[in-house]
């Protein structure tokens, strides 16, 4: 049996391929596109099983790797279709693609279906936009062994092409969720997690709260930081001190400073 | 006496500030480019004076701003140019320019010019490539008090425009210089600092170490970390606890982490 060739860029098949760029399609859908051998590689390490896998031989820089990376796809039950280069540079978003694409569910879990362990550690990140900071805060996730993401009212959706990118892959290993900010706080207290909120107005340092119990370090957007709403409704504030002249930490980076305070109280204790 | 108005994009003066996106240019004239209305006030507010401003008012968002920050720069002896829209186009490397441009000092000092307080935190960068975590890597310098950062045989120049941008001007904030890491380290032995280099290969944790005198964090590169030679001329080799399936941390989040340990460190003293 030959796999399916598409190399007509009219083919129906790979304009619902490109119609995955946008949110909406791919919330609707449940699905999203992986790009290139190393993000796929990534995702299959972390347990993914794509719907299919498409490749243009042609378009691989090492073609045994690329095509052993399609019969590791194909051996977990994934559909493999091969494109000819026009339609395949089509269907891609990157520039210089390297002839792997994959279309996979996308990550994210429901809040309802999530099982927290005792003194779980939890990242909120309220209004995050930036991919790129939301995939810095899963590799800092996936190292300090956080139990679960959740992005509250995001602006930016877990299976965005550059957030996977940016997450090296993490975004598929670590528990990631998406919430309303009230639904967030009623989840959260529900299952026993107190907030800690990050925010300039407050005099407790993080490294004077006790982060050792079931807690959520709560971040907010780039520009604004949390929300009033959610300030209000946390269980701490802590700030991170600061000396310098622009006063603003990068958000991802605000996060890794407080859960990696986290975890050095927990090994410390 | 009105200013300069250039409108052809041929202008010799137009195409010198076109060849600032060299790095071969910025540091053999020892200038750079500041692009936008954002990062130029940031710059001045840390105590630039621009060599020339160059406006466009057709293009900016809120012409009373821009003109505000024209006439501030005039103000502190910056010769003023102003551009035709074509012109300025061509000089911009940003989308959708806003209508300011400044050429101002490349930030960077000698080592040699560098005088340390007692006792003080260092950030040693080796061969860091991506602007944007050098850029991180200055805000997060900023507001821990860092004394200085090297970049120890850097790819990207202090210049970039795109650490300028991602520094949120704390590129000409922050003490920066940059230097071979054959004479970065010997300039930091002469001055008694003692190098504490971040590496998986080790069993002690950088909570463990003691940051607390005049130390250099010391990151590597995004793909390699710190080169060999590097390493073995370390004082102290400490790795952050890693639980996770990538086992990686950015490299700005990683100097992030062992900074804040250090200002921990000093502030429970």
């Amino acid at each position: 049996m030959s796999d399916l060739v598409i190399t007509s860029p009219a083919n129906q098949r790979l304009k619902d391929l490109v119609a995955l760029r946008r949110r909406r399609t791919r919330e609707a859908a449940g699905v999203t596109l992986l790009e290139g051998l190393e993000e796929t590689t990534l995702a299959l390490d972390a347990g993914v099983v794509p719907h299919t896998l498409f490749h243009c031989p042609e378009l691989m820089l090492d073609e045994g790797t690329g095509r052993a990376l399609v019969e590791r796809a194909r051996g977990l039950g994934a559909e493999v279709v091969q494109l000819g280069r026009t339609a395949f540079e089509k269907a891609a978003y990157r520039e210089g693609p390297d002839g792997i694409l994959a279309k996979v569910p996308s990550p994210g879990l429901s809040l309802a279906d999530v099982e927290l362990s005792e003194g779980a550690l939890v990242l909120l990140c309220e209004g995050v936009e930036k991919p790129g900071n939301l995939g810095a805060m899963l590799r800092t996730a996936d190292a300090a062994g956080v139990a679960l993401v959740i992005a509250a009212d995001p602006v930016t959706d877990w299976g965005n092409p550059n957030v996977i990118r940016s997450s090296k892959g993490t975004v598929f290993s670590v528990p990631v969720a998406a919430a309303s900010t009230d639904e967030a706080y009623a989840w959260l207290s529900e299952h026993g997690v107190e907030v800690v909120a990050t925010t300039p107005d407050t005099d407790v340092e993080h490294t004077g709260a006790d982060l050792t119990g079931a807690v959520a370090v709560a971040v907010g957007s780039e520009k604004y930081g949390l929300t009033d709403a959610a300030l209000a409704r946390a269980d701490h504030r802590v700030r991170i001190p600061m000396v310098g002249q622009a006063n603003s930490l990068n958000v991802a980076t605000s996060a890794a400073i407080v859960v990696y305070e986290a975890v050095r109280q927990r090994r410390a204790r």
